[in-house]
């Protein structure tokens, strides 16, 4: 359910921080207030509550996109603030990494610190199971190695990520994959789920006709489904067993928390 | 069961025809001929053997090392001869492209010719069951698209090739990754296989300290197995599950066809 937020004095919190509450806004009212919040806002709102499981000493995964944007934003303040301390950063893409440089994070990488205590990052679906799509910003493969090596991995989203099953948003399932005959590949992908319906189209930049290229130096294959592709599981198994393919945008069974910002609060979702 | 040379008539006339033979052996005696064959002799014999797989208008797969160089010179001059017309090759990697060019084959790729009517190439590694460990030579990746898109694949081995189980011959076998935070991939594929007594060591450069790169711009983790890894699939699927992996050098179930040339003849095994 829910929290709406004049009720939820974290998130409250957090919104006055943000500006998106005036600081006289009653903590104690029944009514929330009028305010009609945007979705970067309610991003904002899920980010800086999940930035509250931070602790001093933490070796943190970095998320990469517009709402894991605002949590790398709101650690790096915390920092200054000197409210945190002893952070060791570990960017999930060399965009993440600039950013985090700039606010002066210290950074590292899996080779000198293989285990990560939280990563916190965005995901474009989740699923009642909490099972993510992830990777629209193509970054997925750096986010699953860090997110994959963490203990506790909170997701953040707008309540418009949540989807009934995986691809049910209609949106892409981004799959990383070597550019050699990446013709062939995206064909075996589209077979593969033939019966859901796919459609498999090589991502390119926008506005023009190059295909996108990832930090790794591959290309992305983005898969858009009609209907629901049955066992994620087996369909997992079977996509990382085409040769070809390097990574999936599907993050099964990873996400530990996931918070979520929608007008009528946030909601904090824990795996079972 | 191994068919001693003089009695195997096409194997008699591949070797007659490399000048391993004289073609005055004589193919009736009851007693082979005292040749002492060299490893490359051996290897040669079986990939003329494999190229009599090969019929005019087909599209095939080429393969890439010792071995398998041999079945693409041969290929090359039955086409000169004109006893072959019309051949695609598909070649697996930068060198069997340049060689395949330099014998006037004509060449093509996955993306317009996705099916492969017969692959030939050489293993480092064949257990009972016609399972491969193949890449050895770096390049597993293009290796393992090009012949799981095939609709045979031949195998050309000398006899040292043959091992009890995947990992047996204590030579190594390869995994490509992507390097970015290469230790900690290469770390969690040792880990996989602690039982096994798994050492995963970085490939690089002979006498160097730089890393091999594949012809996909990655990296080459060698993981040495002290005893059998167990079941080949449950590996395979926990080997792609790691983010960071793009493709290993185990080829289940792919192998239609094995042709092992040893100093008492040619066998030849066909998948059950």
């Amino acid at each position: 359910m829910a929290i709406p937020y004049p009720h939820f004095i974290a998130a409250e919190k957090a919104a006055i921080e943000t500006g998106l509450l005036a600081p006289s806004s009653p903590s104690s009212s029944l009514s929330p207030p009028p305010v009609i919040l945007t979705q970067d806002e309610l991003k904002k709102i899920a980010a800086y509550k999940a930035v509250e499981y931070v602790e001093s000493g933490m070796v943190l995964g970095l998320g990469t996109g517009s709402t894991a944007k605002h949590a790398v934003d709101r650690i790096g303040e915390l920092l200054r603030q000197g409210k945190l301390r002893d952070i060791v950063g570990i960017p999930t893409s060399k965009m993440t990494h600039e950013q985090a440089a700039s606010l002066g994070i210290p950074l590292s990488d899996l080779d000198s610190h293989p285990v990560v205590d939280l990563a916190i990052d965005g995901a474009d679906e989740v699923d009642p199971e909490l099972n993510l799509v992830k990777g629209r910003g193509g970054s997925l493969l750096r986010e699953k190695m860090v997110e994959g090596a963490c203990k506790k991995f909170v997701v953040i989203v707008d309540e418009s990520k949540l989807v009934k099953y995986i691809g049910g948003s209609g949106l892409a399932m981004p799959v990383e994959i070597i550019p050699f005959c990446w013709k062939f590949t995206a064909d075996r992908l589209q077979k593969l789920f033939e019966e859901a319906g796919c459609v498999a189209k090589l991502r390119t930049f926008p506005g023009k006709d190059e295909p996108f290229v990832t930090d790794n130096r591959n290309y992305i294959v983005d898969l858009y489904f009609k209907k629901s592709i049955g066992d994620l599981k087996v369909a997992s198994d079977a996509i990382l067993q085409l040769a070809g393919v390097v990574e999936h945008g599907m993050f099964l069974d990873m996400a530990t928390t996931v918070i979520i910002a929608g007008e009528l609060g946030v909601t904090v979702k824990h795996k079972r």
